[in-house]
């Protein structure tokens, strides 16, 4: 019997996991929940689209709700409210507000006997499942986590409201001296700004002061006054053909020492390269629907993140299966 | 209140996880068993030793044993027999035949109501996982693990065992063209042979032919005869300084394809570069003592791998410090 998802917000995320469900056998996607007019959503595979404010009247047609909209703003109210009718997964990124997030969800779906599994993803998500298990495995070391190469959509929209400026796409870029001296296991103590730099592509208004907005960008605080920053102008054309995508990516690293005085470095790297950062992540929540409905059949409920889910869970297959191909 | 873990064999493996233990406070060696006379035997730490077949009289002082013995003979015979009286973690690596060690250890662990988490390593373990993970988020695509570099003792014994050959050392490392194809989204379709290459540094007996030695080495069915191998000659003032080590390490990569049509390409990568393969391993059976101790404490009984641990069981952390400082 095939597992019934609901998609709770159509924007990329929600198309992505329409598309993942169907790499999934074992998944069927029910439909897409909207706040906009449900007539004016066309979806990708042709599903059928419904009214948010519609979605608890379908209780018994969905067995895991994924949550697909924003953390600033719609998953802080819509996971705990949904995690009252429904197994959910969300993507909550805001890392120091997850402990609240996690409580506030888990005293619903707690009451409700829902399973909730929040901050799916890659970062909170893969990475941390990965920055867990290295340093359960090498207590005696450092972590390093490098974001990048990849599109950030807060420091486009940033250089997007420098005057004279009519669109832009900036990335970040993990410093590759940085990373030699962390894979080296050199151990080095970094900040933020030194394992990154920016690069900037920017479409200048017609007869803007280029060197000003120059400028203003490299010394803009928080977002790039900390970083080598690089600017390039180009057009909107080359703009629209060359940065069209939103790849993203990174790396986590443990460097670590086992022996009688640490003589033996070990060196844990994981990394990803995402074409699409939207649709990897989506495949995670999609992974992480099927754990959630699982779990929920066994009758763990409440709220769980990727830390509380035993990997099996996630697959397809079944353990026996598991043990023969994968172990 | 500490986990007390015993450690049934002292070779390299249980060598490693009495200094692994000193690395987490939440753990305690209690003591060494071995088959030897147990005179005979000086621990690295001080821990005390005691004859292997004493080790069920001491079912009260142990919380998890962890068996440090060698997949071939050791351990299909130990693993089922402590389970019957201990938890117990052990490292079996011969992959085709976990499914029948799994199921005699299920039957004594069920039996006896402990918990056995059986082959934790780097492969099968890690290597494991990351397969497993990478293969439920993406799953259209393929899989490949790449093991090196790094010295195979089996395949260093095949060459000591050549006719002239009065020692030798050799190295399984992959194949960078290989590697890199991968990498680019290509889904080669491989053979482990085509993924890999074999280096070997021989010392030869004073008057060894050593055209034959190498000749016998290269044409060494299963072993060497589908490599790419490469025969160096030395000195054994030179092996004993440049190859006393024992590293190991490899790359696990998944590569699939998300989107409408596949379209966008997304590469996972996991990899270990370890100067001590059996410090490593060692690492891993501690965090999993951890982790099989608390499983058991909430009655959860029989083997398990680690496809069945939720990832923070295996961390010293709390699961609300794990949520602040790792997700």
């Amino acid at each position: 019997m095939s597992i019934r998802i609901g998609i709770y917000g159509y924007g990329n995320l929600g198309k992505g996991v329409e598309l993942a469900i169907g790499q999934n056998p074992d998944l069927t996607a029910v439909g897409v929940f909207t706040r906009r007019a449900p007539e004016t959503v066309k979806t990708l595979t042709g599903l059928p689209v419904y009214p948010a404010d519609e979605a608890i009247k379908m209780q018994k047609e969905i067995d895991v709700m994924i949550l697909c909209g924003g953390s600033a703003f719609d998953l802080p109210e819509q996971t705990p409210y949904l995690a009252r009718y429904f197994n959910v997964v969300d993507s909550f990124d805001t890392h120091a507000k997850i402990p609240q997030h996690a409580a506030a969800v888990d005293a619903a779906a707690t009451g409700a006997k829902t399973t909730a599994l929040i901050s799916a993803g890659w970062d909170p998500g893969m990475f941390s499942l990965n920055r867990l298990y290295a340093s359960a495995i090498l207590p005696c070391g450092n972590d390093y986590t490098f974001w990048g190469k990849g599109v950030s959509q807060g420091h486009s929209d940033a250089v997007r409201r420098v005057e004279g400026v009519q669109d832009a796409r900036q990335y970040t870029i993990p410093v590759q001296a940085a990373l030699d001296a962390v894979r080296a296991g050199e151990n080095p103590v970094l900040q933020t700004a030194e394992k990154h730099e920016r690069v900037c592509y920017v479409v200048a208004k017609e007869g803007a002061d280029k060197a000003k907005i120059e400028r203003e960008i490299k010394t803009m605080p928080n977002y790039f006054a900390d970083y080598h920053t690089t600017v390039y102008f180009i057009t909107q054309e080359e703009l629209d053909r060359d940065h069209a995508g939103l790849p993203h990516g990174g790396f986590v690293i443990r460097s670590g020492a086992t022996g009688k005085n640490g003589e033996h470095k070990h060196v844990i790297e994981y990394s990803l390269k995402l074409d699409s950062n939207a649709e990897f992540t989506s495949s995670v929540l999609v992974s992480c629907a099927r754990a959630a409905y699982r779990l929920n059949q066994e009758g763990v409920y409440g709220c769980k993140t990727l830390f509380d889910i035993p990997p099996a869970y996630l697959s397809a297959k079944s353990r026996e299966e598991l043990l023969v191909t994968m172990l």
